[in-house]
């Protein structure tokens, strides 16, 4: 395993370097695949591949292409997928199919479900500069059932009209402003005094337990999850 | 395995006698669990339950309480569940909560899914006589970080706008019609000769046999599942 | 749903039919297998088949070819499902393959674990008259990059042997008898006063009520789950 | 997340400052967990964990636990985040426990299976000086319904037995050879012309391609992946 993987990383370097010599100015992907024929594959989820990106150099050289389907296989939701890349700077394109939670193979189906597009549409918009020069790609196939020709037409509308009312909840979401703000309550210890010392890397465990002993037993304040998922759902 | 069915089964029978003997007049519930403490439980889903009531002659005497989460953990979806029951005669109770399709436990969450509520929904509508005297239970708690006591209020609210715009949809759904429509033509050749003939359980092999050579290699019609989608997501 | 399954039990019963009428011996297998190509196919497992059987009066008339692999992917282990099928009576035939528990699809790979074919031994030799007319199918394939031709010849020899030492580990364990008698002891209240009333379908609440009052909170016996564990690796 | 993130590793800096500080001697650990109680856990498994370190400079402070009940619940195998670990010099300590592949939370139970331990000791055996100072945790508690004081005592010695058995077989196959021997076989072509020119990074495109058209399609030598596990079963 470590002798292949090191292969793999001296093969995508010099794919990278003829990429350079070359001059070509496209961005180079990865798409994570956990299984699917084979079983533990390398570049099982985005963490594994930013972890196998990291150790051979090659951050900065790939970005990472997120399929939906395959992050339900890897057991993550497409969002923590998409998060995972966006806040480590190598989200780079979209496969926005879906598949079945029940099912354990990759269906490549047509996205349909709003939710999961208003949450994949919320990680595009936070993305600094967007996803370009990358985008959406369906990936995603008919049912073998249907045999009609007209159904390619329906899929593909469909799968459309639903990135579409994604991108319109997330719009609404911000505009309404009510779960960014519940987020930033969430953490606005973190901008407080030792919350800004830990931020800032200067809390050392003197400090840390001085801190502690003099204020006692801390107020937990609720997660409140109830009200983000009322909130989020609220949108669609 | 054999010995504890029947000994549970005989004691479930004793429980009947016993309600018979005092004149109670509720229904017996029974919940498929699939596993949680133990494993590879009697009452994995529907259908295995359903199996025992008909084994040990207890069906008429019990009535089933599908619990979603449940549902999940059984690898089917709750309307898989609820459909299940419903086709038997058997469905009597709903426990609306919800899983993490991720997750591998029982989260018992409240349920925010408008999807998932219009499916719940319209298992509910086309049940016979409806749920009664069952109904609904959210069977359902807080996550452990939410903490206010205003929470308990947003999670009851949150789940029962989230059943009640699932009780609209299948009404915008039934008044429109297109998906009853979609289904019903999906199903029109069991109303045709050979299929009625099938229906009526007279469709013997021989004449089988004729009608297929005879008619040749039949044209298939489209099964249309990604119009049967959008037309459901629609109405969401 | 209801109707497809009444037109699929008729569409059986023709088969019966036929069987008689032509005067075909042979068994009459079902195969469960929960999904691929689709979804929540209807003879999920072996409940759910048993279950379908018994609704449509077609037990006795069918028995069940057990697929190890299929049983994974239902979320059961093939004993389990062995199990299920031995004491309903309707255990007709092996696919003694098997898959992997980390992947969801159906691998069919060649049997080379010895405690799994331990276990499913362990059901053969206590079904009564055992498999035959039925018996053992690998129905496993070899691995796609397996390419030479001698590979066809170790897989079946692998799982031939893996087979057989499943058999001797049986016959060891049974001529131990430490494991029946572990089991034996662990249902004896089965034997005595209370459970054989229970036993008997004579246990009504008011004697039960009775008897629990007067005996207090009864002494727990250990389930001596390690130590059956322990025994049965120890025979391996 | 980003956020949190970034937190949790100034944390951890000041714990590897503070154990410097006052010349403890010790390794420092983690244990990488998919999810229980949350979700989406930041540690999901090794790769994730390396992922983590690298990102924030904390390789080399750190070295991993790998609980083989949590490898379970991320979708691997105990020995292919062992393997993952070992590769990367990160393996530190094992929690020799198990779980039940097909349920879905942390059970702990003792571990019995003679395949999975030799899995393990043979990743321990390969692991550059060994595990020292870390070693085996059981880290596995007693089925509840396990009430007996002896049952404490056969889970441990039952744990310890299955171990030895696993590092019985380890020498067994390497005193044999022949998986190693297949392994090496495999991965001949790595030493050749090209495949050595790939190891040294010094495989340009160009150079490939020329290759590639001068030899014409490559016989694929199989995999012989039955081979394989016929050679591992054999040993057990």
């Amino acid at each position: 395993m470590k002798r292949e993987l090191e292969h793999l990383a001296n093969f995508l370097q010099a794919a990278v370097n003829h990429k350079k010599k070359i001059g070509f100015n496209g961005t180079l992907l990865i798409e994570p695949k956990p299984q699917e024929p084979t079983k533990h594959q390398y570049d099982w989820d985005v963490a594994t591949t930013f972890s196998f990106l990291q150790k051979f150099g090659l951050t900065g050289e790939f970005k990472i292409n997120v399929e939906c389907n395959h992050a339900t296989l890897s057991g993550h939701s497409c969002h923590h997928e998409l998060e995972t890349a966006r806040i480590n700077d190598i989200l780079g394109n979209i496969d926005a199919n879906t598949g079945d939670p029940q099912v354990g193979w990759d269906t490549d189906e047509f996205l349909t479900d709003i939710s999961e597009a208003t949450l994949i549409m919320s990680s595009v918009v936070k993305n600094v500069d967007g996803l370009a020069p990358g985008g959406f790609n369906f990936d995603a196939k008919l049912r073998r059932e249907s045999t009609d020709v007209e159904d390619l037409f329906i899929a593909h509308i469909s799968g459309m009209d639903t990135m579409a009312r994604g991108l319109r909840n997330v719009a609404k979401l911000i505009e309404d402003g009510s779960l960014d703000e519940l987020v930033r309550k969430r953490y606005q210890s973190f901008d407080t005094e030792i919350g800004a010392m830990i931020e800032a890397g200067k809390g050392d465990f003197e400090t840390l337990e001085k801190k502690v002993l003099e204020w006692g037993e801390p107020t937990v304040p609720s997660g409140k999850q109830e009200l983000a998922e009322m909130l989020f759902q609220s949108a669609l």
